[in-house]
């Protein structure tokens, strides 16, 4: 039995913990728990909670033509949801979203991460590009990267590391996955080019400080409200060349994004910032929901981990002043980043040990003590983490 | 004004028709026709006829999670869609789909195709590998393999000069996209490889002579059905391998494809499956009447043809035995492939003659006298695109 998510490709690299763990405490026929990736389904209450409110009706012959908007540089763009990620982006007060900003959609972040590789690099520069991010960084840039192996750029690793004379493209994700640091540029040299994903700059995982106003960011659907089997991204961009180019990137790889998808995120954003700003509400809006039960997680891992005696360390945030609930308030990430003390290989002890798999430094330019775990799981996954986690330490102490 | 499509980028390049052509037709307040892409707008009224049968509706907490289907290969496929794939092929006869398929769903054919240069080519080998399509070809092939410079391929151009002794990808398109022209493989070296784009291969298109059975297979909703803004596109893929390998591409391209668009497209196409079973269907199902406004379309166009006295010329296609409808069918292309007998460019002439947006024959890798005229625009459009065509014959013969 599996609870949870089941990866596609799970870590099969032998355990190196032998000579601390004396038995698995768990039973072969406990259910594996797959926290590796950052499947968001802690929200699904809330949203069946909404019912009808959040519901979408589409009908046989709408939405037929490759065209939503022939007016806008952004041709597959619905003015519906480039409507709603404006309003929502100006209640939370999240990012700059003036009118002479684009709004570029994608089937996800993921391919305008894509979209801004190619827009940011060159076919006239005699090398390709370098991309940089500093470590630890999210675990998909480097394959994103390399794998269609682009004379137009190329991965160059750790950007605390980076000290080429040469053009590079910065990848700044704030607040980091996997490790939920605010973060800024680090090479920061003359011409260099930045992509700020903000994936989790929303008030349920971090304090709101200033809206942010970087040349390129990127947010997605799937960490600002949970939906992420709608696959709809957006970029807000201040160069016109740039976000044509992008435009350009989406046309050629896949046509544009579906408007289904898209129709959905501008009702549910427009939910949300509807409900953010009705302040008659009954019950909690969206951003309030989430924050109260990130921070019970939160409060819930903390405490467990006063109690393992140092078997594992989690890092540790500042309190901030969030503008948008006018409070200060502590940063809940999405993920636990979690350090082992006492063995060398942090991933290997959760999947041996207890059968929890997660995602190990390695794959985020840092080394094996440290592993990433999902905060975003459902309730009954999560509790049965965090029974799990408890009595690893039990094990490791020998009790 | 505008009727219909407006490309993001009409060509811009001058007249060569001044000394044909005496003075031009239009007015300068009549409306551009746009028929150089392909919207398959045709098929609104049908969709629009068939009212809530094909209506979907989505609730605030449906595919939250980044995963359909676990168990599946292509684990981002939602199943109710693999299933209404599989029957609609079995239904329509065009196209092998034994439980030992693989069916992988991507953002439109394009991801997917983009999919297969990636599953069909290795990192191994010392040169990028060549791709190649008999010309005329589809006109993005050139551009979707060349735009990224991928070290893995490279356009080798028009297939039937290729002589290098390297290993090569064929892309077939049949009924091929620009001509109508059913086609195979033209190269055909041991270890060839090849794509095979049946996007048309549907009844309302072509008659269907068999059950296509090739290693992999593409098509897309775009075409079948006209639904081109859901975005969505399947391939039928024999080996595993390549299968897993597809899967990958589009996991780090865009961490899968909408569940909205999926559960749309299993909708549709389950319907229509449905009434071509029901033989006591009330109306046309969708490929019959797919196939009358087709055949309808082109009837009034060849008459057109015979009374222009030779300024255009059409292709002619062999009638054949079509097992879906059970007589002798015609072709009827989605596009209709224009040689002009008088000018040197027949896209600038259609241009600046009658004020036409088409695709001339240099994007299809042969030469200016040939342009595509899109066959699936509105009525209202499709109407007035033969007025004008009319009209230009009276113009090149001074009437």
């Amino acid at each position: 039995m599996v609870v949870g998510l089941v990866e596609t490709a799970v870590p099969t690299a032998k355990s190196t913990i032998s000579s601390v763990v004396k038995k698995p405490t768990f039973l072969s026929s406990d259910p594996i728990i797959n926290v590796a990736r950052g499947d968001p389904t802690i929200y699904e209450p809330y949203w069946k909670k909404m019912g009808d409110r959040c519901k979408v009706v589409i009908a046989g012959d709408e939405f037929m033509s490759y065209f939503c908007n022939t007016m806008n540089l952004c041709w597959f763009l619905l003015p519906e949801l480039d409507n709603a990620i404006r309003t929502l982006h100006r209640v939370v007060g999240n990012a700059m979203v003036d009118d002479d900003r684009f709004i570029i959609v994608g089937n996800g972040s993921t391919q305008l991460f894509h979209a801004l590789l190619y827009a940011l690099s060159s076919p006239d520069l005699p090398e390709p590009i370098n991309v940089v991010a500093a470590a630890p960084f999210y675990s998909s840039y480097p394959e994103e990267t390399k794998f269609l192996r682009s004379k137009l750029y190329k991965w160059a690793g750790d950007a605390n590391c980076y000290d080429k004379d040469e053009p590079y493209i910065e990848v700044v994700t704030s607040p980091n996955n996997p490790d939920g640091s605010i973060r800024g540029t680090v090479v920061n040299r003359e011409g260099g080019k930045a992509i700020h994903d903000l994936a989790y700059y929303w008030p349920q995982y971090a304090p709101i400080t200033s809206k942010a106003d970087h040349d390129a960011m990127l947010f997605t659907f799937s960490k600002a409200t949970g939906h992420a089997g709608t696959r709809i991204g957006w970029a807000i961009v201040k160069d016109k060349v740039i976000a044509a180019k992008m435009v350009k990137f989406i046309e050629v790889s896949s046509i544009g994004v579906s408007r289904e998808a898209q129709l959905r995120a501008a009702k549910i954003l427009g939910v949300i910032a509807d409900d953010c700003r009705n302040l008659d509400l009954k019950g909690e809006n969206f951003f309030e929901y989430g924050r109260r039960l990130m921070s019970e997680r939160w409060g819930k891992l903390r405490e467990l981990g006063m109690k393992s005696n140092g078997v594992f360390s989690l890092p540790k945030y500042p309190r901030d002043y969030c503008k948008f609930t006018g409070e200060y308030t502590d940063s809940n990430p999405a993920f636990a980043w979690l350090k082992s003390n006492e063995v060398l290989n942090c991933e290997n002890l959760l999947r041996d040990e207890s059968k929890i798999i997660t995602r190990g430094g390695p794959s985020f330019g840092v080394d094996s003590t440290y592993t990433r775990v999902s905060m975003l799981s459902r309730d009954v996954e999560f509790e049965l983490l965090l029974e799990r986690l408890a009595a690893i330490k039990g094990t490791v102490n020998g009790n």
